[in-house]
C-alpha cells in the first residue's frame, strides 16, 4: 500500500525534512523586552530562552495556507520578570492564530488595539484563540519548560517593531514565588 | 490576578461554553457513501460514525478567523470498507487544513482536483497539511476510536456536493485484517 509518513509531532521537536524550520531566541537578542535592564546585563546573553520548531508547507504569503509551530520557552526570570516571547501582532493585522499548551504552565498575554492587557492560563490542554488585530506574547511561569503549539496562516505575517518600541501595557513578575500581573 | 481560564482540549471533547458545538453523524447520514449497500442496508443506521467539536469563536465566514475542531471517528466496517467521513473539499478552494493525529490510527485520504488520491497514515502525534484545492477524507483502520484535532480558516466553508456525487478515486477497505486501498 502506498502511504506516506507525515510529518510528527514530537514534545521536544517537530521532526521533518526541509520544510521544518527551528529558530532559536537567545537572551542578548531580547534586550529591552525585560524592565530589569541592570539584571539582564548581568546574565549570560547565550543563554537560549526560546526555540520555536515550525512547518511551513508553502511559502510565506500564501493566502488560504497554514503554518504549524511548537514552541519550547524555557524557565527563568530576569531580575523578578519572568522569561516571555518577544510577542508581535499579525503583519495582516485581521489575521488570527490559536495556540495550545502541551507541557509547563505560564500565561498568554493578549492586547488589543486600545492597549488593553488581559491574560490567559496556560497548561496541557488549554487552547486559546488569538483574534485578530491582537498582540500575543508567552510568559513561562513554572519551573520547567513551556511546550505549546500554534497554527496560523501563512499570509498573516509578523509585525514585532509595535511591541519592541512600546511593549505591552502589562508585565508578569514573580511575587513570592506567585505570578502576578502588573 | 484576573485571568481567564481557557477553553480546554481533552481527549473525549473540547468542553467549554457557548462558542463550542458537538455535531453527530449517523450512519443512516453516510448513505451512498459505501460501496457495498446490501451490508450498509442490514446494519443500525442510529450507530455513530463520528462526532466532530469545533470551537467557532467568530462568525463562519469571517476573513482571517480560524476555527479548531477535535474529531472521534468510531471503528467499524460497512462489508469490508472501513468507517470513514463524508469528505468535502472547502468552498473558498484555495483554503488549507491541518490535521494532527491524537488517538488510534487511520489513513487520511488526500485527492487533488485531477482526482489523484493519496494516503498519509495516522497515529498519535502525526502532523497533516491538506493543501488547497484538496479533498479529504478520514478513514479509521483500527479496533478503537480514532481522534484528531484539526484547525481550518473561518471562511473556508465546506462543499460536500463534490465528494457526494464523485467520491473519492480510492477506497479503503480489509484484507485479512490488514487495510488494503484499492
Amino acid at each position: 500500500m502506498e502511504v506516506v509518513t507525515p510529518v510528527t509531532i514530537f514534545q521536544n521537536a517537530l521532526l521533518s525534512g526541509a520544510e521544518v524550520v527551528r529558530s532559536v531566541k537567545l537572551l542578548s537578542q531580547l534586550k529591552g523586552v525585560f524592565e530589569d535592564e541592570a539584571a539582564f546585563e548581568k546574565m549570560d546573553g547565550d543563554q537560549v530562552v526560546y526555540e520555536v520548531d515550525a512547518w511551513l508547507p508553502v511559502a510565506e504569503g500564501t493566502e488560504g495556507g497554514l503554518f504549524f509551530g511548537l514552541t519550547h520557552l524555557y524557565p527563568g526570570t530576569v531580575g523578578d520578570e519572568y522569561f516571555m516571547t518577544r510577542g508581535h501582532v499579525h503583519a495582516v493585522e485581521n489575521r488570527a492564530e490559536y495556540y495550545w499548551g502541551l507541557e509547563g504552565e505560564g500565561l498568554l498575554l493578549l492586547m488589543d488595539s486600545n492597549r488593553h492587557t488581559r491574560a490567559e492560563r496556560m497548561f496541557p490542554g488549554s487552547l486559546h484563540y488569538i483574534p485578530g488585530y491582537t498582540a500575543h506574547r508567552v510568559v513561562n511561569t513554572g519551573d520547567s519548560v513551556l511546550r505549546f503549539g500554534a497554527c496560523w496562516p501563512s499570509d498573516a505575517g509578523h509585525n514585532y517593531e509595535v511591541i519592541d518600541k512600546n511593549g505591552f501595557s502589562r508585565r508578569v513578575k514573580s511575587s513570592d514565588n506567585e505570578p502576578v500581573l502588573l
